[in-house]
């Protein structure tokens, strides 16, 4: 793996990263298909049409459904949803946190009931680090624990240094595991994550600290969680510059477009959300004058494309009107053009976002942009 | 529109015929599009690659949902749903006595109740004609009555008369409907369509009497709705000798790929059914050695995809683990693909019957498919 910044922009980076299923040109944001598949129909096919660079998977959900064990045997999760390009996968900690009936967090891990059907896991660093090498993912994600954004400071420090400690088992799993004969991927990248909730001091104490390993990428998990978009900006302004400079950074699971805007602008790498699948699922459609209802009666005889000049399959031939007639008449393919059209304009906006800093003007753009985005 | 009769092999006909939308090679199988979208999220992008000729819509959906009216002023059914083929449309009589709240047939036409709102409509030939010349199908189809397959002599009789008296109407609000300025698509094609039941020689008199009008194309109806499949073929022995023989005949709503085989032997052009759509969305896969089910857990590791050799988008590059796993895991990925995987196998079984009868072999390939069709 090699990492490399080509332009910097204020605190904005502009930076491609080689892997082994491929180079990521960043800023990138990923395209979630929780399991194994991009939610409202769209195929493998659909993803190389609409420019995305990497897919994103969860553990959690591959592991409890059809599971991890089976994906290996099938020769990995690139080869078992047919996509040769970079996939990242979670650790499966913040589902087991979020989703999954939490039993009790221990030193060795956490104890869950699974959410299909109710059986007893234990999930660990090691079992999480397993999952994922029999995924066979080109990125890793350590297991952390994932406190609530607006948790007590007494409950958020003790649960960072478990957090750190985790981040050290995983190495050494991982290590070894790339190390294995059989294993799907031996290049496979850990990324470790920082946690700290809002607390800017123990958040950059964390970042210093897991710096210290030199690992190939760095996150920061536990935003866009409760806190208010200022909060979160000020916890970027006040952590990223502790994270080592010549490494991707990750902001996981955010976020609006003016979310990236905001965090390209204070050195943030990769972004993952699910906004724009769940919205286009649900006849909210982004476009570069703010986003549309399509439920909305005013787009019933509506002929334009969702977006005009929109290069995505879903307005190269099909109206608002279609769409509309579509998601009322629940036709699938209503969903299916919808989270073509946001997913590309994700993947479109990225676009944008890697010229802007390309040409010394991401101040700039960032701001028209806002405007353009709050349709003002 | 032009129908041309290219070669003969026993009773079985491999004809075209020429429409204001292009030229449909029979026999042909057309795809269901319900409410103007193949269920199952397959776009018209979709039926272009998987070589779909004709797109068949339903009516009474189109009616109670979006509105005929509104498709209309969107320029009529094929811009709206941006597909530049043929297109038949249903009466809507079929939907109205099997799936809405049916209150009386009278001489005028049918009262019933919307069951999408409760909300009464009356519908009668001219109703039908209006609505589906706003809609502006290629081919349209006779607003008649579908008296259950195993009613009694004493009720088919009468229905079958006021179908042929409603049929009188339908042509000549057709006529009407083609002659204003303002229609959408003044060279609509009007089908009749014979019924009575498994009453051969009911059958035999309607067929003789709809043939006087000299209509475009003829359908069979009122088949596959209860009798057994030997009903089916001996009243396609009986009745289709007596339709025009240089016009296309129509088996509405017909079904397996056998007894598509058995109808093209017996003369027919047309078909139309749900079954590889909604087989496709249940995990049941045709293939040239029987149906598979996906569900059924030998295909947990199979690595091949649905059928070998298969030129679908399907199995071009998904496996039947994968869809399985997507099935499954209820992602609508794993419907589409079902879906794009039968299509696609019925399109192409119309091919292979074609080429068939070209050569003069129809009788042998017939024999030979329906053995491997049953996995003998």
């Amino acid at each position: 793996m090699k990492y490399t910044v080509l332009k910097r922009d204020g605190r904005a980076k502009r930076a491609e990263m080689e892997t082994v299923h491929g180079t990521i040109q960043t800023p990138v944001f990923m395209n979630v298909g929780t399991v194994g598949a991009i939610k409202g129909a769209v195929s493998t096919a659909d993803l190389e049409e609409i420019g995305t660079q990497v897919e994103l998977s969860n553990t959690y959900h591959l592991h409890v459904r059809t599971g991890d064990e089976l994906i290996k045997e099938m020769g990995g999760l690139h080869k078992f949803m047919s996509w040769n390009r970079p996939i990242l996968t979670d650790s499966g900690g913040f589902q087991v946190f979020s989703l999954a009936g939490l039993r009790k967090i221990k030193e060795e891990g956490v104890t869950f009931n699974s959410h299909i059907d109710g059986r007893k896991i234990f999930m660990g660093p090691e079992e999480s680090m397993q999952i994922q090498s029999n995924l066979g993912s080109t990125i890793a994600m350590a297991f952390d624990e994932c406190p609530p954004a607006l948790a007590e400071r007494e409950y958020v420090r003790p649960s960072v240094e478990r957090t750190t400690r985790w981040l050290e088992r995983c190495i050494k799993e991982m290590a070894e595991l790339n190390g294995r004969p059989d294993t799907v991927n031996k290049e496979q990248l850990l990324f470790g994550i920082n946690q700290g909730a809002i607390y800017a001091d123990i958040r950059i104490e964390h970042a210093k600290r897991i710096s210290e390993f030199d690992l190939p990428g760095y996150a920061i998990g536990g935003l866009a969680v409760g806190e208010s978009h200022e909060q979160m900006y000020y916890i970027l302004d006040e952590t990223v510059p502790y994270l080592p400079e010549n490494k991707p950074v990750y902001l996981m699971g955010v976020g609006t477009p003016a979310n990236i805007l905001e965090a390209v602008d204070r050195g943030v790498d990769f972004f993952d959300c699910v906004y724009p699948t769940r919205n286009g699922r649900h006849a909210h459609m982004y476009t570069n004058h703010g986003k549309l209802n399509l439920m909305n009666s005013k787009y019933e005889k509506d002929d334009r494309p969702i977006e005009e000049g929109c290069g995505c399959p879903a307005c190269r031939r099909y109206s608002r009107a279609y769409i509309r007639h579509l998601l009322k008449a629940k036709e699938m393919l209503g969903m299916r053009l919808g989270v073509l059209h946001n997913l590309y304009f994700y993947n479109h906006l990225m676009e944008e976002i890697r010229d802007a800093i390309d040409e010394g003007r991401y101040k700039e753009f960032k701001n028209q942009k806002l405007k353009d985005l709050a349709g003002e």
